[in-house]
């Protein structure tokens, strides 16, 4: 496998991985290759993917690309019309991750475009997670003589859309912390060896990882000693995203930082967020409010530990280089036992050269 | 893959990894399969393994099995004489893992059965790491009209001796690291939660560890704690390897430890040993007079990182359990960067349940 496919299957596009049973299954599974083309790019949006199949075959696919852009319904359709013109779309099925939206906002609604479009049928897999709108599409369609089938690989459509989901229903974003330890749970090496713990390998999918989310948080401790530019710099996401919040949680406020440092000066200083003294939860409470549907954490251990401790964190993707280094930085700092142990589900442990990556999202 | 092959696999057998580039390889990987066999219970003794053939015909095979029996080549050709008669043996190729011994020791010298049966080529792998029988064999069977051919596959032969080539060449034995963590790197769990980190998966490959040793060394504080019995569990090492010594290192003394605790009182009782106060690298000289080849390290974090920090560890098997604990017990003690990090080679991570064991040998 290479390190492309490692990260897909690490960051956990489901579609790669399972055989479907049936034809919905099979066409569901090509919306959710769809689905994931959007992650990270469509906030405050969810990421969607859709296709439109007429007997097994399929006329068009599509996915929301961006805020304000068309949604997947939309974008397959179009793809339908430009490849085989708007007769073809009579009579087809069409197969979206998450229930068509049915009330008009930055774009009409998907359930008109369905209609005037005379599609037949609309399978779906994860319902609306907003309580206002979730099933409103079924009523809606099925009135006007649309079949509709609901809930076809609903877990696989809802990971898809966790980090949106997880906005709508709690109002904070999805966090999900990244850090690169020793063997022995280190962060740091010896004084007389260089920076890095892991190999370029690694701090390349930390790259795809900062593509995924709208925000960054670091440390104030971090930034004066790393200087650090948290920038986009994965050639996949280059150009296609914007640059996610910088955000820098301090003690002792923006003067303490240097203002020459990266973060204040480069052409995306505006995108640089500094927090005094704000508990974690309004931190992330305000990134969600900014539309933020996921944020990466990048901390050292003291605060990695805070937010962990208050079961802030989501999703875990920790790299493990093969050393052994000693020393009294921890990836998670130094304290107490928690309350109780965090356990982590959907693990996976990957090779990255000579690291291993092991990932997993918190069991609530 | 199931659980077997990648214990096999983590276990750094590399015979069924790799696609031999010529017949001799092919043989030798045969030969080395062999010798896998016999790890871990041939102490004094090295492992290895043996394969006769002729015009490319596998004609028996064998390994060494326990000291005091015969030698792996002695093996063969016992095969070979059971299943196709002493004839079979003339003009054949055998094929040994280590360079066969030209000494007569418990058992007759393996170069005489060689000539004695006109086998008339030899084909070995690693060269005996005892500097005063190296090559020895060459020129003895050289001489008799014996073809030789030494050095095929010779990394991958010299993995399965590493145990025995440790003790030959430094009077100390191959040292084992393992040890369970949360992916924090802590040891223990939160006070109201059960005492294992790991799956019964990983905990059974523990299991398969100490059937590799012959010894396997604890602290006094994980013996007060935890009443442990360090006896072979396994299904293939019970009844097929003698009890490895069970050493607790303590600074009381064995007054401080309960008597009435299974290292003291089972039917493996004769082989607890108790060092009190001695230095480690001296604890360890000591085993290797007494024959041991490999010695399994099952401390707490303060032993272990004096083991790790004295650079007395050759092999990590490391096993990362999905939680995350906080608390104060860890893995590897807690202290100061060590002068240099220790690096690992040969890392593998493989997941175990949910589980990942990630394992690796240090780099000199």
């Amino acid at each position: 496998m290479n390190n492309e496919s490692k990260i897909a299957q690490n960051l956990a596009e489901p579609s790669s991985q399972m055989e479907p049973s049936n034809s919905d299954e099979k066409w569901m599974l090509r919306a959710l290759e769809e689905a994931w083309k959007g992650r990270g790019l469509t906030s405050p949006n969810p990421a969607v993917g859709a296709v439109v199949v007429k007997g097994e075959i399929e006329l068009g696919a599509g996915y929301h690309h961006r805020a304000g852009l068309p949604h997947a319904e939309r974008e397959a359709i179009a793809d339908v019309v430009s490849k085989h013109g708007c007769e073809a779309l009579h009579g087809a099925t069409i197969y979206v991750t998450l229930e068509p939206c049915s009330t008009t906002g930055k774009t009409p609604a998907c359930t008109s475009g369905i209609l005037e479009n005379r599609i037949s049928r609309v399978v779906y897999g994860a319902v609306d997670p907003n309580p206002e709108h979730a099933g409103a599409a079924d009523s809606l369609l099925c009135e006007q003589g649309v079949e509709v089938t609901a809930g076809v690989l609903r877990e696989q459509c809802e990971k898809v859309l966790r980090p949106f989901a997880k906005r709508i229903s709690s109002g904070l974003p999805w966090v999900i912390a990244k850090t690169a330890m020793s063997l022995d749970g280190r962060i740091t090496r010896p004084p007389s060896e260089g920076q890095w713990l892991t190999s370029p390998e690694s701090r390349e999918i930390v790259h795809q990882l900062r593509a995924q989310v709208d925000a960054i948080i670091v440390g104030g401790k971090t930034v004066r000693r790393d200087n650090p530019r948290l920038t986009l710099r994965s050639e996949k996401s280059v150009g296609k995203k914007e640059q996610p919040w910088r955000v820098v949680l301090t003690h002792a406020g923006r003067e303490s930082l240097p203002q020459d440092f990266h973060l204040f000066t480069d052409e995306y200083k505006n995108r640089t967020l500094i927090y005094q003294d704000k508990p974690l939860a309004e931190v992330l409470r305000d990134l969600a409010d900014k539309g933020c549907n996921s944020v990466l954490l990048e901390c050292g251990g003291h605060l990695m530990r805070q937010f962990a401790e208050a079961e802030l964190i989501d999703e875990y993707q920790l790299f493990y280089a093969p050393i052994i280094t000693g020393g009294q930085d921890f990836g998670f700092g130094l304290g107490n036992h928690f309350k109780s142990s965090l356990t982590l589900k959907e693990v996976r442990s990957t090779s990255i050269g000579q690291d291993t990556l092991i990932s997993g999202v918190v069991v609530r």
